[in-house]
């Protein structure tokens, strides 16, 4: 299967199967739900986070996420134990006594100068877009989707999962595999709003424009500005908001 | 003001202004957003976890947190140091071995056993009254709720943030300051989807009915289901999903 391909399959264990009780029409039926369960994060062998997520691309996830603390890993893979749900990271930079303070700072990450410029017409469709390919999204309704497109508006990679974050690590974490990083030409596309940790991970990517169908938070736009990067929100209905660099956005 | 009164004002700090360019209309304008920053939650004077949160009510946001942790804190208050958007819990039980650990582990909880039945006209309204009631979301677009009701549906307690389990954690963190824990009579709605942490922030609070205007993943209705809470989800349009113990919703 080709990488691309890869990037745009349907992943496995997204969705589990429920009874549920429908009413007022009193039906009792299987339907499905997101898949959640928890994923060890170790590093160098030491535990260092858990996260609920949607199994699937664990190694991406686990990748994007130290890039997002300001590690520079070096590959993951599962656990020579082979313990389940634990991904093992390997990241020579990685200083235990540290351990405490992860997700808790401010992670340096250098101002994103590229020069891209896109038309605000094919921001503003971005989402319908990221949504016309989540398979998962269609049966559950319940899982946010990041997705990474070129400049010309074509979905490179999308992933999905019950948390927005993990949506986002998985999306970086295959960038990372691709040797994308950091990115200069491509957009970053949320399903849900915007906080300040995902404009994290997007600054540590590289990445000079992102857009949510949702809004952003007051320290996502201070971010944004303070890192360059061009931040839109409510792309819906051929309308979207633009934040901060708004130069790269072409009426 | 009464307590009551409390739990239904606007929040101070939840909205702020920015500026915003509309495309493809092309007018700059102030808009608002949702403000979002660190709160560091110390414990005993040890720094233990920053979450980012909504200013407002962060008392009871690390009350409602340390609950959902196992512990039993005593009270909480701003830092003898007056540092900046933090805040101290005393918890006598509380082990810092266990610091690492925190967010990682499912909490002891009791089953809930209350008998409280309640009709499905009722439950799949409360999203639409929980929306009403959000002043900062009609600002920004940007802030989940979590509303505390009681069996009659009359809206006990409201909070907003940034982050879904915080608004969840203050609603907690109300309750056990007034005296209402656990939980019994009382019904919780979400203005999102239900994850696994949500739905053990309401084992904890020993709620026994807990309604989502969007879909729950699988381990919350997991846990639901072993924890004896009834979980209802996309609640709207006079429809609602039951997964579990449904035998407490009145056709």
């Amino acid at each position: 299967m080709s990488g691309a391909d890869d990037a745009l399959g349907v992943p496995p264990y997204s969705a589990a199967p429920v009874e549920v009780l429908r009413l007022p029409a009193g039906r009792s039926e299987r339907d499905q739900v997101a898949v959640e369960e928890p994923l060890e994060i170790r590093i160098n062998g030491s535990p260092v986070a858990v996260t609920m997520r949607t199994p699937g691309d664990d190694e991406e996830l686990a990748l994007g996420f130290c890039l997002s603390e300001g590690l520079r890993p070096t590959g993951a893979s599962p656990p020579a134990d082979l313990a389940a749900n634990t991904i093992e990271v390997e990241a020579p930079d990685f200083d235990p006594q540290r351990v405490q303070r992860l997700e808790a700072v401010e992670v340096e990450a250098p101002r994103v100068e590229a020069r891209l410029e896109v038309a605000a017409a094919l921001l503003a469709d971005l989402p319908k877009r990221l949504r016309a390919e989540q398979p998962a999204f269609a049966a559950t309704g319940g899982l946010h989707a990041t997705g990474l497109f070129d400049r010309d508006g074509r979905l490179l990679c999308l992933r999905e999962d019950v948390g927005r974050h993990n949506a986002m690590d998985k999306v970086v974490g295959w960038a990372f595999g691709e040797g994308r990083l950091p990115l200069g030409g491509e957009i970053l596309c949320v399903s849900g709003r915007l906080s300040f940790e995902l404009v994290q991970k997007a600054a540590v990517a590289g990445c000079p424009v992102v857009v949510a169908v949702g809004a952003p938070s007051s320290l996502a736009v201070e971010l944004a500005a303070d890192r360059g990067i061009t931040l839109c929100g409510f792309a819906r209905g051929g309308r979207l908001n633009v934040y901060t660099e708004t130069w790269r956005v072409l009426a």
